[in-house]
Order: C-alpha cells, then structure tokens, then sequence
C-alpha cells in the first residue's frame, strides 16, 4: 500500500528502486536471557555463524599461494584452531543452555572471560594477544548479526537504516547503491558531505521508515526535497520521471558554467582551484575552468605502486615525469604539489619502513617526517624544482606547526635549487612555498612566521579533526566531528584576516570548501579562494553566483556570535538561497 | 686519568656511581654491508639474538598457567614457530652469507619481503597478520641491539647516552638509577620536566661524555651545576659529599616552607593545589599546606582493581567510599574529582568493553564516554555527589569540547541531585562543576561555554598534544612535543583572561605547572592557581617566593611576541632568579 514517508532531503538525485532494509543493532551487547525453549534455536545460530566465520578462513587460505603463503597460513590456521577449540565451545554452550544468554552476550562473556586471562599477564606481548581473540569473536558476532541488508548485492537497490558511516558510503556507492535513506541524521554530517560529494542521493530524519519498509518494498526517493514514498502508484511513478529528467536538465545546465565565471551576485571573484591526484582529475579540472590544481597530493605517488614495485620508493625521474605531466597537462595554470604527507598508519602501503605509532594522526608526518628523513626529501624537492621549468608550480608544505619548520624547507630548497642550477638544469627563478594551515598551533601562531611563507591553505579536515580532538574516522563518535564548531569557524577567520593583512592568497582545501551547503559560511568569513574535488566545481561555482558576497559579509559577526552548532545551522538556514 | 666533562644542569642533585654507557643506534637501519671475513661473526651475531629471543618466549611460555593458558600458549608457539621457521632463517642466512648484508639489515630486507606479500593480500585481515611478523622481526631487532647498558641491574650506577626517552626516565628512576647524563637535551624539554619532578639529577649537553667514558669508569655528577667529572680525586670527592650535604640542608630548608605562604616578593598570594591519585598523596598534599585538591583521578579506580576484581567496574558504593575518603582526608579543604577520564588505549586494563580505536587519544575518551555511557556516569555523579556532604567537593569534567557537553553534564548532575534527594541522602546544596580546558576548540570558544561553567583548569599536557598534534609519547617526533610553543602561551593566556573576565577560578593542572623552571612564564601570563603533585609543590612554593609578580606581568607583552621556542628560552633566561 502506498504511504508517504518523507524525511530531509541531504543529497539530490531521484532514485527508484527496491529498499534493502538494515536494522541497527546495539554495538554494546547488553545482558539477554532466553527462554528454555529457545535454547536449542539459539545454539543452532551460534553454531551457524561459527560455521559461516570456518567457511570464511577456509576460503581465504585457499586464496593464498607464493613463497611465503606458508607463514601467512599459520595465522590463519591458527585463528580457524580457536574456532575449533573444545574449552571455548563448550564454555559458549554452557552458557546459553544453562545461564540461558542469548549468543551475543554468551560471545561477549566468553571473550571477556578470555581476555581477562590475557589481561593478567605481565608481558605486554602476552597481552596484545586479546586482538587475536578479539578478530576470531569479532568475525562470530558479525556473522551472528549478518544484517538484513547485507552490502553485497545491493546495487541498484536503495538502503534504509538508521545511520549511515562516512566510511561505509565509498564502499555503498562503489557498489552501485542507488540512494539511501535514514531514519536519523543531519544535512550537515560528515556522512552527508559524502553523499553530495558522491553526488548519492540521501534522506535523513525519514522517522518512521524502518518500521514501514520492508525489504524488497518497492521506494522512489528524492534526495531534493527528502521525498521518500513507500508502494508509488502511476502518479508517483511519472512524478519520478519528471524529477529524474529535471536532475538531468539542472546537470546540463551545470555543465553550461564550465566556462562561466565563479562570480557571485555582487560582482566578486571567487577563485577556483582543483584538488587533483590523477590524469582524469587533471584533464576534469582543466575542462571545468578550474583556476589551477590547489592541491595535488604526492601520497599517491608513493602508495599506489604498479604491482612490480610495490614497496619500493618513486625516484626522482619517476617523480619528476609525474610533476612535469602534471605542469604540461594544467597548460599553465598554476599547479600546487603537496610535500609528502604520510603517517605510519599508511606507510606499509609504501615503501616507507616506518613502524607503528600508537597515535599516527599525531605522530611523524608530513613536514615531520620530510625533515626527519632529508635525502627522501631532497629526491622530492629536486624532482618538484625541476618540474618548475616547464610552467607555474607552488610548493605546499603539509602539518607545519611553526616557525621553525618553514624556515629549515625554505633552507632545504634553496640548497636544492643551487644544486640543481649547478648542474644545468633549467628550473624556475623562484618557486612559492606555502604552508598548509592544518595544525591547530600553526592557525593560531600564524602571525609568528607568516612571513616565511608565500601562501596558505586551510587543511579544515585535519583542522577540525585536531581542534575537536577527534579522529574523523571513528565513529564511536558520532557527530562530535565537525566543522559548524564556533572554534573552527572563529580560527579559519582569523587566518583569513591574518592572510588578508600580510596579503598572502589563501586557500580553503577541506572537504567543506567542495560542499555548496558550506559556501555561505566561507564567504562570510571572507574566503575568496576555494580549493576542492573538480567533481563538485561546477555545484560550488552555481552556489557562489546565487550568492551575495556583501550582504554575507555582513553578517559574519553574526556567525561568529553564534555559541554551538545548533546556533551555526540556524544562521545558515537564514542565509541560505 | 681525571677528566672534566661538564654540561648543563638540568635537574639538581649530585651522585657519585659507575658509568653504565649506552651507545646510541640508528632507529632507521641503513643499508650496511659486511666484509667477507665478517661473515661467520655476523651469522653468529645473528643466531645469538634468535636464542635470546627464543629462551624470552619459553620463559613467558613458562609463566602462564590458568584454565585458558592454552589459547595463549597457541599464539607464543606460533611465534615460536616462525623464529624456527626454516624459510625466514634460511632466507637470512642467505642474505648475510652472499648478500653480504649485516644482520640488521638483512632482518629488515627479510621483514620487508614477508611484508610485501601480506600486503598484496586483498583482506584485511590477512594485511593485519604482518603485525606478528614484526613482532617476532622487533624481538630479534631488539636483541641484535641490546644496548651496553642494559637497564636490567642498573640500581646505583650512573646512565650516560645520548638522550633519554621521557618513557625511560620513570623506569630508569624505579629501576635505582643515580643519576643520568646526557650528550644532547634541553633544560626545557620533556624529559627534562619529568626528571626534575622525579628529583633524579640530570646533565644534558655533556657533549664528548661517549667518547670518553667507558663502562664502569667512576662518575662524580651534579646535576644543578652541570658538572661531570670521570675518575674524579680525592678533592673531588670532598666537593661531592659536600655538595650533597648542600643538596639535604636545601631539602631541610624546603621542609620548613610547608607552613609558609605561596607568595610573591611583590606580595601576591599563589594558590597551590595538589594532583593526587592515593592516599599517600592526599597525605603527603595535607602535609606541605596544599590549598585542596585540584585533581583526583577517578580513572585509578577503574584501572588499578584488586586481582580478584580485575575486569570489573568499580559500583556506588565502592567509589563513593573512596570519594569520601579523600574528602574527609583534605579535613575541610577543597577537593576536585575528576569524572572518568579512560580511553581506549586504556580500557582494557578496566572493565570497560571498549573496542580498539586508530587513534585513541582522538577518540571515545573523557566526557564523550561518559555521556555515550550515561549508566556508568550516573553511578560516579552519585557517588561524588554522596560525597559531598562530608566536605566542599567540585567535579571536574574532562575533554570538553563545547557547549553541549557542559549543557548535558549539568543537567543529568541536576537530575542525579533530585533523585537523591528524593532517595533521602545528604548531599550538599550545590556542587560547582568545571571544565578541563584540554581540547583546543574549548579553549578557543571558551566564550561560548563560560557561563555552564564555575572554575576552569587548564590541562596543558591534553592541549599541547593537540594543539601541536603530536602525541607526547612518540619518540620518533623529539623535541616537537614542547609546552614552550607560541601557539601554546598564546591559548593559554586567553584562556586565563577569559577566566578573570568572568571571574571564574583557574588553574594549570599539567607537568607545567609542577615544574618551578615554568613558574615565570605561567606567572607572567596571570597565572594565580597551579595544580601539581605534592612532591613538588614545595620546589614550585620556593620559586614563587622568588618571583616578582609585577615585573614579570609587566613582561608577559614580550613574552608572547616571541616568534618560536627558542625565543621563549630566551626571554626565560632573561628573566630567571
């Protein structure tokens, strides 16, 4: 039967498809008791999810081959060893026949049951052994909670749940998900800045969906206006073509400001720059009329190695043909190459030994780790300099925290630069070196070497991350991150002025500075250089032009009156266009 | 022969011992090849690590007993497996005997190779399997490296090396450790403050102290003047006992401050709190005329159980006891719990079912738990609150980002008080609640919170970390973790202008304010409150007195114009007594 279900609408794009319906489930396992008749059921699903968890390792051990799948295959034994081993079988069965727990709980007693074991060890060794428990119970309990809607096969179809995880959205839409729909949530999560990003159609705060739908209920959802209806009849049906044809029409119309200026309504020009890792982001940033490549990440470089060199480091030739590509294809617009930043948590993707940090988001990165290891630094540096003689390229330099770093790249590079001329090659006079603003001290003692530097980008991702003291990828949690914190707003401002005074260009490069829903608050705070994803240019640049720069401005003391996120989504649904 | 080999004081006391020389190594290993008469030695070298890593797992092995030793024993056999493995070893061999590498490196060529097809491994878990591997790899690493001074047996004697890991220090100082001296270092950095409030002497600078002593060579060190003499004479000798006796009239003449004011030569009165976690120190911090308490840990509680409690949560009851304890200890002074400050790096040492996080200190820690886990903070808020009628108590909450937290706290306190009211208990009519000023956005929008607010401490260990993002532990960042940041006094002294604006009460509760050699600097900043563990608190009280008050916040304006640390050591040298 139809019925109207409508929440919020956080991503455009119209969707039709089958729901996939996933019932949240507690991430605490809370005391449950069964009855005795439910005994046996309850020990067949355990048993079932431990056979589906032996089914799984049995699958992946026979994935391996090559010289060394015979230690990898110890583990793996190992772990399939512990499924099988009488004392934690029994003591699971024992627990749900006679103190009647229900699997989970069993699970989780079992384990802590284990775990306290390892926990009264001296050894610090002995101790990190809980994670290889913790992997074995943690695969049970998923295959004990395989979700109604599991991922797999769920493309085209549409996902209803509660909330979704910004790390689950790449992988949904990879997947070819069509839209999704929440019974929670904000516009203004980090989960829905993906989904536009992504340009995934999503509804948030749908109430009462997971209690209407079921799976495989037929859904026509609008991520525009938060239309979500259960069962459409004929009308609903055409209603939805015409709203998938008007999204297409708007996209051409996007398409017809690729050579557009990015001018809002009262005359100001707001620069563009494309952040880019690839050739496709090069030739679409170039094709959009992007101002130039904001930001272009060398990481990539140095993680995402042909097969035959994984683990091995790009040289400088390498390097070079790779920056000099990057020059030719921008056709002189100027290009913007990050130094490298990379932390322990991704350096075994690399060919960088670093060993594990039990921080890594504060640990040696970026600038960090350049300084701490000059002769790579130096292969990038002459790589970058000599990429310089073949059109407009600035430096960037990632997790500056003060003075003393921009000073000793600044010595590096003229070293570099002195070097390089002495033998013969054709580099650019100078190059401007600028300093990501990402390190909370770096905002905040900016003026103490602002001087040092030729231009500045606000990394808000980190940023945000460091002033809030909370890892953006945790999602334990919840909303904690974000960017609509007055201390954000309150720092990116002060940046803005400080650059404005000492006249340095200054650019935004986070994720909000791609999101259209975040340009009202940049402009107010006296932004006029975005750096973002040239998937999203072209929705900013419409954004910026519906826009009043003055009439934004002036309200700014507004914005940063404003004394919590409530107050900062308040102001911008009065701005909002 | 006698020798003068002097540094720079930098934590007082003298010692007379033998050398225990601790060579410096490489923490990345350098490509290093081996004669080809080395090569018998190198292998042997090689295998002797192995057996030493070999009998360390069957002792560990050896030591476990219980009713699950048998999964744990699984996992110590399957690293036992891999030191056996034929493969690994044999593939080690072959690199020292024909690669001519030394044994380092060809560990870490081998490590490498194993790495690499882990990492070719499309699942995760699999990927996560090389964590064993370098385990093993670490073990035989740290083995090959066991450096000349062992710290195994190192009570009495004298530690020389080129630097000391802030981590080393309180081991070193359990372990008996005389005295350490160092050929790098800075008065001012970490390790530095933690020696000086262990009151284990201290000589950094001593530049040539590794060529030209030997282990077990006789040391005659002090560390307030920096001098170091090897193989010292007979005068040498009288001057040390001399300067020992020194050192006891000092401590006697320290003892007399206990009844004596904190305060200025100007005449201003400094309040000194005391941190303490025991009851030693509630004593120790009623004894030498501490204002209050100006910061119980709660997290002691959770962590430290008794074996037989071990895993378990600490109930009402258990902690109200504790509370009150302390609260009657103070006999009418003012103590300030802390609410429950865990995260989960640590959490496995307590009941806490926390999963593991990629970042901890960025994650699920402070007032964050404790609102997502509101029955757990229920029980502590009743049992502080229970506390309260036997003595002035305030509660302290940790990690506070903003607002809404603050909101949320005071309302379930609220919400805890009617109830036990309700319930018939004696509770005070009002508790004051305050906020740690740790998180940078806290500090930044502390505007927005104030009012929720009635005393502030500013914990300046949390707030470097973040403000820097440089987790304080990791060793491989140095010296980048430093109070003595711009960034970090600027923050700071908008925070206690913030306070006295409102007149809310503030202290500095981190190593900081422990330490006298900071005491002008937080002073000049207008600093009137410190909160540092008892041991100190009569060395802080002895620097305060020392201090003009109105000179140096006649100097705070130069203070805060200097543009990095090495200007704020300057100004620090300018201005100490």
């Amino acid at each position: 039967m139809r019925r109207l279900l409508s929440g919020q609408g956080a991503s455009r794009g119209s969707a039709l498809g089958r729901a996939r319906v996933r019932l949240p489930h507690a991430l605490d396992v809370a005391e449950e008791r069964i009855e005795a008749g439910e005994v046996e059921a309850e020990l067949e699903r355990l048993h079932a999810a431990i056979d589906v968890v032996r089914g799984e390792m049995h699958a992946l051990r026979d994935r391996l081959h090559g010289a060394l799948a015979h230690e990898v295959g110890e583990f793996l034994d190992l772990h399939a060893l512990l499924l099988d081993d009488p004392e934690l079988l029994a003591g699971l069965d024992e627990l749900i026949r006679t103190g009647r727990y229900a699997a989970d709980y069993a699970l989780r007693l079992q384990r802590d049951r284990i775990a306290a074991v390892f926990a009264g060890m001296d050894d610090a060794y002995l101790r990190s052994r809980i994670d290889d428990i913790d992997q074995v119970v943690g695969r049970i309990h998923a295959a004990l909670h395989r979700r109604a809607a599991d991922l797999q096969g769920i493309a085209g179809d549409i996902l209803v749940t509660d909330s979704v995880a910004p790390s689950e959205l790449a992988q949904l839409h990879a997947q070819g998900v069509m839209a999704v729909v929440t019974s929670g949530g904000s516009p203004l999560s980090h989960s829905a800045i993906l989904a536009r990003s992504l340009h995934l159609p999503l509804v948030i705060g749908a109430a009462h969906v997971l209690q209407k739908v079921n799976d495989g209920d037929v859904l026509a959802v609008d991520g525009g206006s938060g239309l979500v209806i259960l069962e459409p009849n004929a009308d609903d049906l055409r209603d939805h073509r015409a709203r998938v044809q008007e999204y297409a029409r708007e996209r051409k119309q996007l398409h017809r400001l690729r050579r557009e200026p990015t001018r809002t309504v009262d005359g100001v020009d707001i620069k563009l720059w494309a952040n880019a890792e690839s050739r496709e982001d090069v030739a679409e940033a170039h094709a959009q009329g992007a101002a130039g490549v904001g930001l272009y990440r060398t990481e990539f470089l140095f993680m995402h190695r042909p097969p035959e060199l994984r683990r091995t480091l790009p040289d400088e030739e390498e390097q070079f043909r790779a920056y000099r590509d990057l020059v030719l294809g921008m056709t002189g617009r100027t290009v913007t190459i990050r130094t490298l930043d990379i932390g322990a948590d991704k350096a075994d993707e690399s060919g960088l030994a670093l060993t594990g940090e039990p921080n890594p988001a504060l640990g040696l990165r970026g600038v960090r780790l350049s300084l701490s290891r000059t002769d790579l630094f130096r292969t990038q540096l002459r790589a970058i300099l000599r990429a310089t003689g073949y059109g407009p390229v600035r430096i960037l330099v990632p997790m500056v925290s003060g003075r003393e770093e921009m000073l000793a790249v600044r010595a590096l590079t003229r070293d570099v630069q002195r070097e390089l001329r002495e033998q013969g090659h054709a580099i650019a006079e100078s190059v401007p070196i600028g300093a990501m603003i990402e390190v909370p001290s770096a905002a905040i003692a900016l003026q103490t070497f602002i001087a040092e530097t030729d231009f500045l980008s606000i990394g808000t991702n980190d940023l945000v991350q460091y002033l809030l003291a909370a890892d953006r990828t945790n999602e334990a949690l919840g909303d904690l991150y974000s960017p609509l914190h007055p201390a954000v707003l309150r720092l990116i401002y002060d940046v803005i002025r400080a650059a404005r005074t000492h006249r340095k260009p200054l650019a935004v490069c986070g994720e909000i500075a791609g999101d259209p829903m975040f340009a009202p608050v940049l402009l107010a705070l006296g932004l006029e250089e975005f750096s973002l994803h040239p998937g999203t240019l072209l929705e900013v640049r419409r954004a910026v032009r519906a826009l009043d720069h003055s009439a934004l401005r002036a309200r700014a003391a507004t914005l940063l009156r404003a004394r919590d996120r409530a107050g900062i989504e308040r102001w911008l649904a009065r701005v909002a266009v």
